[in-house]
């Protein structure tokens, strides 16, 4: 029997090798495998479902991320999913494989950030397994929402002309994971050292205890604004983008300049003597929206602090694009976040 | 800070320590923690959600697992939890983590067990989340099923009098499991050494290949018995029967010689020199049925060949107890799986 390896297709291929020839049965299963999350129909109400796997030493280290911090983020990524399809989340189900390592202090702390996430988002845990695991901690999360059938938002339905559009700010997290990546380098190497880590506050908490942007879908409700795709960034700014245009069927021009990047981030990546848009293109977890609105909207969002329109939607044949502040105009590829990776 | 070994809780232990402060937010959780499934109300008809985590080294072996059964059996195990709330599987996710050493030919075998088993059951794929894994397969799988409101059937509401029933036959699986320990130590030993597993494809293929009890529930409905509580039996029969006595509030008297154990199974017990039936009571994964009826419904079901009444609910200060074949009477103990392993 040949032998391919995974790494020949990357996570999106293989998904998509794996998948590609589903038949749905089930008349209730609206949307399945291939957005933030899948749709189900319950009487004029859909349920959105969603789940992420979470495993020790490749999504999270727990040399460096409290474990509070963990169970609050292992909550919330699932969430972000559920409202970038403009819904509600209401449940999750927490699933987690234990080695020795971890105390049941550990874990009443794990539990803790799970419940403060809960409360926050006013989801409710529902249920999971228990598994002790030979190796590292293991997590898989499910979370559920519900939005009425006419407001679901896909990746697949951005039109030419279309605003293009992210909440908050870009870049912060990847930075977080650089510094910590570098104390626990320095550590390893000198233990003695004290970690150098003032003035980070920002980025290190953007890569440790993320929000989901429950208050920009309730922005957007409360001005009857249904966004025409809708998806989250936690790949990075550029695979977000490349996978609206490829399942809407269109192109797209961002303008450098108008990509939202704080002040706190920018000086981080200078320390690292980095571009602070890679960063917010090719980092990954900042854990925003990126969604696209019709142009007769942009008036009722244009004040909105946390909304920056970055570009808009052109015809497929022109491609994803990027023009830079010097007036450059460059193509948009895929790095994502394994780009950074060693 | 003190440290707790998880190991002092057990599973159903530390479950319970972790969850047991949960306040629902959401009217529509109707049922949370603690059953088969979750149950989420959608304007009449329920949802019911239940996951379950699968990992290598601790709940399958693939020196000895045909990778194809391994996908058709993580999806069987989870819906094997919704019929035991007397709903009708609609939707999975599925989730992995895979190493280096799987290949995409590996991952196309397990999908196709996946698929094969979605087809059977009538269930849709529509979602998941694929990782990379530093070491071990890692499989979570989180299933949907829906019930008419007035149809679920929880753990906890046995009462005394109701008659114990059973489907199926017990205690294969975990002979199978013994027999393909035992071909792997050998093999390991003695690499020439062929497999001597002629005559045991009955309690091998309840091990690497369960089914899920749907007929049981399509029979039961057909026949309007909605029984007054059900669970799967994963965890061994013991396990089970004191999971619905504690969570119903009452004891029961079960007869050894009621309890099914098929030719096959007995042979197999022989030949390791171990009890049948202590393999049916602390064994685990024959993923059947059981559940409680009322009195008035034996009539109804006493001729089906998959079902057996196996005992009766007493007063919960009777206690749980067996009345073997020789007449003697004991406490049913919480052994579980875990009793048999090393």
């Amino acid at each position: 029997m040949s032998r391919t390896e995974v790494s020949t297709y990357g996570e999106f291929g293989l998904i998509h090798h794996l998948t590609k020839n589903i038949e749905i049965q089930n008349a209730s299963t609206i949307l399945g495998v291939g957005d933030d999350a899948a749709v189900i129909d319950h009487f004029g109400k859909q349920t959105v479902i969603t789940t992420d796997l979470l495993l020790e030493g490749v999504h999270f280290d727990l040399s460096y991320t409290p474990i509070k911090h963990l169970g609050y983020k292992s909550v919330v990524v699932n969430l972000s999913d559920i409202y970038a399809m403009n819904a509600t989340p209401t449940q999750i189900t927490m699933s987690i494989g234990i080695s020795n390592k971890l105390s049941v202090e550990a874990l009443e702390e794990f539990y803790e950030g799970v419940y403060v996430a809960c409360e926050k988002y006013g989801v409710d845990l529902i249920g999971g397994d228990t598994a002790s695991s030979q190796k590292g901690f293991v997590i898989s999360v499910t979370a559920l929402g519900e939005v009425v059938a006419d407001k679901v938002v896909k990746r697949s339905t951005a039109k030419k002309g279309d605003l293009l559009c992210c909440s908050g700010d870009l870049g912060g997290a990847y930075l977080g994971l650089l510094f910590l990546e570098r104390e626990k380098k320095i550590f390893l190497e000198s233990p003695g050292v004290q970690p150098d880590l003032e003035n980070e506050a920002y980025v290190i908490g953007r890569l440790l205890k993320p929000e989901a942007r429950k208050e920009i879908i309730e922005f957007l409700d409360s001005e009857n604004i249904v966004p025409t795709s809708m998806m989250d960034i936690s790949d990075g700014l550029s695979s977000e983008i490349l996978h609206i245009c490829e399942q809407s069927g269109v192109g797209c021009t961002v303008y450098e300049e108008k990509i939202p990047i704080l002040e706190d981030t920018r000086n981080a990546a200078f320390k690292f003597e980095i571009d602070p848009t890679a960063c917010a293109l090719s980092g990954g977890e900042d854990y925003e929206l990126l969604f696209t609105i019709r142009q007769e909207d942009y008036e009722k969002l244009k004040l909105h602090p946390n909304i920056s329109v970055i570009g808009h939607m052109t015809e497929a044949d022109q491609g994803a694009k990027i023009i830079t502040k010097g007036g450059n105009t460059y193509p948009i590829s895929a790095q994502g976040w394994n780009a950074f990776r060693k």
